[in-house]
């Protein structure tokens, strides 16, 4: 075990800059606490010569990753380019391929071809690694994978995009509309090339479909996961959720039920003074229910050089270790399929209603809802100066189906000055 | 890796027929995860016939724990009775001389002697695992020892001693004293059957002890914590600090220093809003800082059944799996000794004084302070109808000694009624 762990890292971003600080400055405490020490043979990246704040020329150059992945003096692939197919497959494969273990931050390629790449490594006897895939420097699939391996998971619940809890959190605190603060985001870097993979609720899809997969033992199922994203939250749903005790976050939701395996990336409302109601800017939260641990809540940077470079080490150290695992937690192989589950379980809703200033319009509303089973917790009408009155409404617990009805059959009603919003209640 | 993991299972207490519960109801998930099924072989306890809700029919039985750790049929000793000498250490050098691992939720034996267990442990190839020790069911060794691995640690910070951080917030929302409070957790079951391991500080620095050495690299040095209870706090230093924004936590807290390494548990004051100062009731939370993960923060059930068992059986399929580490995450030969610090890093101060009636009383409060060079952040001055006057300064940035040297001072100017009372603030 004296010899070192050789590493090519793939990608030279903040965090492959991050991975390689790590290494330089840590040498000798990652010496003492592997039992070895862990060097860098090779680098690879889209631009050779620019600034990257760190040196790099003792390191061999590969302008082609595959290449990097194939070479000699590498044991252990770190993938940091990105990308759910091009360059960060084909060395992830080409690694895999040569029974060499890979460490990799690429939610989006294990979101879709995790399957097929943990088969490939666990049929070459390899690890593949991807700690820093979800919620940067918070050791939540570790957590979920060994830490927690005693439990039969319950529900396991997240708020794992930054720039999304950014958004919402900004939106309350200056009063500004989604669109406002999308552009103040979009101007401080905050966003991804393609912004809907943020605020699209698509990046933190992919990270909850990872982490389902490990607690329930089920191939990863992005396609199963239901998808919504932020950019139809108004600053007005987010001030009267908040007269109502509530916060609207982009929070994953996943639970195996009788009915199939529900994965949620939506906008939910979840109460103001919980743990979750209370992350604020791009802060990280993954909760995870067990059957004998309760509920643990984990909480930290979502993103960023050093979180991310950190979770990275995280799975070099242990490969440097010996510490070897399935790549979720059971062989590949042995995991089930998970159909998505056809409806989603019941829970409170919030609804904001635009009302006609016409007698009996409430009325209308009500009666309505409770044709078709929807019962009423809360109703708050509010003042109102020009021809409509907003009211909000928290119901009991009822199924998406009812709600459903009720919302199609408001419009028969003619009280309706604009159309409802709908925003499920989590309870946390 | 498909021979049994077979237990040997000393201490049939809450958490042992905790444990078997999990190997009995989860055998199918056990085996899926670790690739070779969990047996237990043999269950060791003062009493044989008791109720314990499970069927221990099948195992064999030992009145002896030695006996236990010797069996042919046990690969891993499982010691959850407690004691840091006694039955527990003798039953778990039994085993490490006998080359079996050991799983533990034993922090006294481990704060005392684990320096010496760890080197047997690893002379002998076996791992000793301890996660249920610290924190009940929240992972934080193994985030600590693995997950966070390629961090330098900064701080680390604990509520960890659930029943004090039940005792501390039940008096706030109830308006109760220390002593009915702690008659009621008494009353409840809360309480250890020595009191003082739990409101004393000892138990919770005994995890501060262990998650210290893995952070620092240090050999375990129980003694080097400074320990400090809540029994000497009172409801109205609980109201006071509330109208100062803070909250009182058995706060523990570990530094590596210029001055050495610093280990605290003692009463602190955090701000209310953040989340030590949200925690509530028994709940523990931990917090790590390193150098590229920025804080951490994991928070879940600090005791009871199923969190301690879901912990220790965490180990239990860390051994099953293979996954085998040295006991402080670098072999013990090397841990560093870790000299005390000799003072505490400058901190804000509250003081709670209470001044006789007299021109000029303040006045002197304050030259004194000003004089030993302790500066005034926020000062309030209660009105009262007695002779004395409840007044709370929040210092500036001091150290302890010169506090200490202020509060020395005091008695001289004869304006104070009562003993001042002194609390760390610390900045989370």
């Amino acid at each position: 075990m004296s010899q070192p762990l050789r590493l090519g890292i793939a990608g030279l971003g903040t965090v492959g800059t991050g991975v390689v600080k790590i290494v330089q400055q840590h040498a000798a405490l990652l010496s003492a606490r592997c039992g070895r020490p862990i060097t860098i043979s090779a680098v690879s990246a889209r631009t050779r010569h620019k600034e990257r704040g760190v040196d790099l020329s003792t390191y061999g150059w590969e302008d082609d990753p595959v290449a990097l992945a194939k070479r000699d003096d590498v044991d252990v692939v770190v993938e940091l380019m990105g990308g759910e197919d091009g360059p960060a497959k084909a060395s992830t494969e080409a690694a895999l391929h040569a029974c060499k273990d890979v460490v990799t931050a690429n939610k989006a390629m294990l979101a879709v071809h995790g399957q097929e790449l943990a088969e490939l490594a666990e049929a070459n006897g390899c690890v593949l690694r991807y700690e820093a895939a979800v919620a940067g420097g918070i050791p939540v699939v570790k957590a979920l994978t060994e830490g927690l391996a005693g439990n039969k998971v319950t529900r396991i619940m997240g708020v794992m995009n930054g720039t999304c809890n950014y958004i919402l959190t900004r939106m309350e605190k200056a009063g500004l509309s989604y669109d406002e603060v999308f552009k103040e985001a979009s101007d401080l870097g905050y966003l991804e090339a393609d912004p809907t993979l943020d605020v699209g609720g698509i990046d933190a899809g992919h990270k909850l479909a990872l982490l389902s997969a490990v607690a329930f033992g089920t191939k990863v199922n992005f396609d199963g996961v239901h998808l919504e994203g932020i950019d139809r939250i108004t600053i007005e749903d987010i001030n009267r959720a908040s007269d109502m005790g509530f916060r609207v976050k982009l929070l994953g939701v996943a639970q195996m039920t009788g009915r199939g395996l529900v994965q949620r990336m939506t906008p939910c409302l979840v109460p103001k003074g919980s743990p979750l109601g209370r992350l604020e800017r791009a802060t990280n939260m993954v909760v995870i229910e067990g059957d004998s641990c309760g509920q643990i809540v984990l909480r930290g940077a979502g993103a960023g050089e050093g979180p991310t470079a950190s979770a990275v080490m995280s799975d070099v150290i242990d490969i440097a270790r010996g510490l070897r695992m399935p790549v979720f937690g059971q062989p590949a192989t042995s995991l089930a399929d998970a159909p998505a589950a056809t409806s989603a379980a019941p829970a409170p809703f919030y609804l904001r209603l635009s009302l006609l200033d016409k007698p009996g319009a409430l009325a209308k509303i009500a009666t309505t809802l409770g044709d078709v089973g929807v019962s009423i917790d809360r109703m708050r009408q509010y003042g109102h100066a020009e021809g409509s009155a907003p009211v909000l409404i928290v119901t009991h617990k009822t199924t998406r189906d009812a709600l459903d009805q009720a919302l199609s059959r408001f419009d028969a009603t003619g009280v309706l000055a604009e159309q409802p919003v709908a925003i499920r209640i989590e309870e946390v």
